[in-house]
């Protein structure tokens, strides 16, 4: 095994043992990155030099956590004090050399401060790989250019697209990404990789760039639920009553199966799929009750766009006034309220979703979570699709947390994901499920295998 | 009158007709601030050579907008890229000159990049004057020096201390803050402005330190509804179906009246002046309609209390991990959970909160907004205190705008705050209610009359 196709939990306990050094294991990251990125496209920016020194800095130290010596991946709407941010969007190009700005993109500014997941991460001794390649504003307009490692005539998904592929491809172990609609889950699927959207709140999205203050998330990536939870322990938000209530084995989850009123959009093979891991989890003595949400939730997806487009009507304002010529038309039309979203409309849909999560945990109640896809089916060919987040939209509404495991896969051997989803603020134990879950499965595979 | 005594809308009009300059309105908030911050003590940072040179370019320039040439105070929780952001917190003192960060303050950065609603505010050609006091992190720990300008041995309220100052010592004509429990309300109400908290995430928080995301708002101060209109109206917010309902004349208003579960805690002579206001605005022709909260409501200030402080168990996390002798104990408390919060507890307070959102905006239903007080009483005694935020709380839990108009006065003649609250996303037609109230009350009073 090369040491790039390390878990993070697998490198970082060697590093713990005095047996690697992070400089090594950024080293082979980056010879990774080297060798592929042509064919991947993960990385918006990245400065190996800054990397290797951040790593002879925590090799010199005493471990500071878990983390110390593990680089990390950043969707590049999430600002770095040490490396520039500019969205995939040309109003932020040049940031890095203009540290006043520059007449063209007056709003482009020099990098300075960490986002305060970035500080967390940071603090605790992980390295600072790079930033990775995003739809532009993690919202729409610009495509990245980030391949599939699995087939590269497909997308890994979006908007999270180079974080999604970077830890699929063994470029890094761990990455960041943000979710509004769909966007951490559903490049874990077509990737597959394990991803997690918390409940929103939970983790600060200071220092991200906003779309819609309603669903913005951050996203965790790993290729292991011991890596996910590597991450999301940076935050230390174990809960009191966790200990009292713990995860029993595999074979005592109760978990509930959620088909969604939009199952009908899944492709057969994903169907399939689904399917087949409910014979597999019930025959490894998982109890399987239903846990299907009634009618009022059939319009989730569609109150969860009106919120996710009333958000655009400010987040884009900026850069419409500063330099609206290097602002896609399409931010300019969220802008202006192309939905025609009134008062009365919005808060009938902030009030019909609030409803829909009060409904959803009541139907959890007892449960471990709920059982379904992360993604219609398998990543669709093409650069300029995201494919579609039917599965995730109102996940996100919802606010709940939701872990995507690569443990299902289509006839042709791409990934699709199996979606685990729990009650707002019970992300540990959800993972903690997750983790019992996918030792029911087969060992994750790799595109490099 | 004296220049730095004009309103922004004032002080515009007259740039619009070139018999004013920005520089020459800058440099008289200067003098003025020269000549009272010895007592006042509302800013945190200030650089009058570059306040002036910005006035000086926008003279040179066609005029962006209303707020051409136009001087802000901004709390110092808010990002700018020319002055240093320090939140009056240990951990980020420094950051002007220790451009990689110092070894004893490792998260403090220079000034780089500006929050969201600075960067809409200077691309409209907004001068950005200075950073205004604040509680430490807008939270708890260290106290603002700042004075109240009616009584300089009282305070002005908090946590937007330095803009609630600022703005009613003529020093700036508008600030913004930010409201979390009470912290925009309550300084406009203890420091006789007008202060607005706007429908939660209407204005994007990006860039402002976070505290608690289902509670953080950006807030406004100007000295006239007109100039809470001018700001108000710099993110291009109207609604679709407003000239359908436009606000009548003041005779016209009908208005809930809302004295809210806790009005036993308003002291009587505050009590009084609301009733005699009442009075006032019927004889003035005003339909006033009872406006009760149910029983429901009566916890709403202990559900924020929850939502909020369990904000605190991530918020304060990258400077517990970076530099915990810096952090005051306040913030490590609540890091550690200190009401021992169970995620269904706030699952059930976050739910409790949304049915009572319902039920409010089901009362406000037909009517123009909802009057109440602003805060319990005068700004209390002592720098050591910010007063009591109990009729703050639970609209900031709610979600809904609100604006406080500088109208009641108690026997002493210290100013009180009458509150006028809408439905969510109704912001630019509750101003205009509010200008409408406003007509029928004296013109506004100012510490130097």
């Amino acid at each position: 095994m090369d040491v790039w196709q390390w878990s993070a939990a697998e490198a970082g306990a060697r590093m713990a043992q005095g047996a690697l050094t992070s400089e090594a294991y950024v080293r082979a990251c980056l010879e990774r990155i080297a060798q592929r990125e042509g064919d991947v496209r993960a990385w918006a920016h990245l400065d190996a030099d800054a990397a290797l020194a951040q790593a002879r800095a925590r090799d010199r130290e005493p471990r500071r956590s878990v983390l110390h010596g593990i680089p990390v991946g950043l969707k590049d709407v999430i600002r770095t004090r040490d490396l520039p941010t500019a969205f995939n969007s040309p109003v932020y190009e040049g940031g890095l050399s203009a540290a006043g700005g520059n007449a063209a993109s007056p709003l482009a500014f020099p990098p300075a401060e960490d986002a305060h997941c970035v500080a967390v991460l940071r603090a605790l001794g992980a390295v600072i790989l790079g930033k990775t390649q995003t739809l532009e504003f993690a919202c729409g307009g610009r495509f990245p250019p980030t391949r599939n490692p699995w087939d590269e005539a497909r997308t890994p998904g979006g908007s999270s697209s180079g974080s999604g592929a970077a830890v699929a491809d063994g470029m890094v172990p761990l990455a960041l990404g943000t979710q509004t609609g769909g966007s951490t889950i559903r490049p874990a699927a077509f990737c597959g990789v394990f991803g997690m959207k918390p409940t929103w709140g939970r983790l600060p999205f200071d220092g991200i760039k906003s779309f819609a203050a309603h669903l913005d998330t951050v996203g965790l990536y790993g290729r292991s639920v011991d890596d996910l939870l590597l991450l999301w322990q940076a935050w230390g938000l174990s809960e009191p009553d966790e200990a009292e209530r713990p995860v029993g084995p595999a074979r005592a989850l109760r978990l509930g199966v959620c088909r969604t009123p939009n199952w009908d959009q899944a492709e057969p093979a994903a169907q399939q799929a689904f399917e087949g891991a409910l014979s597999r989890l019930s025959a490894a003595g998982v109890t399987l009750l239903p846990c299907e949400l009634g009618p009022e939730h059939a319009a989730i997806n569609t109150w969860q766009d009106e919120i996710m487009q009333d958000g655009g009507r400010s987040a884009f304002r900026p850069e419409m006034l500063a330099a609206p010529a290097l602002l896609h038309e399409e931010f300019q039309r969220k802008l202006g309220n192309h939905l025609g979203l009134t008062p009365a409309r919005l808060r009938a849909a902030l009030d019909a979703v609030a409803r829909c999560r009060m409904d959803f945990e009541r139907a959890l109640d007892g449960l471990d979570g709920a059982l379904t896809l992360s993604a219609p089916g398998v990543a669709p060919v093409g650069l300029h699709t995201q494919g579609l987040a039917v599965f995730n939209r109102l996940w996100t509404a919802l606010q709940v947390p939701c872990v995507s495991l690569p443990v299902l896969w289509s006839p042709e051997g791409l990934p699709l994901g199996l979606q685990l989803v729990g009650p707002r603020y019970e992300d540990g134990r959800l993972l903690e499920a997750a983790a019992r879950v996918a030792t029911l499965f087969d060992p994750p595979r790799h595109p490099w295998n």
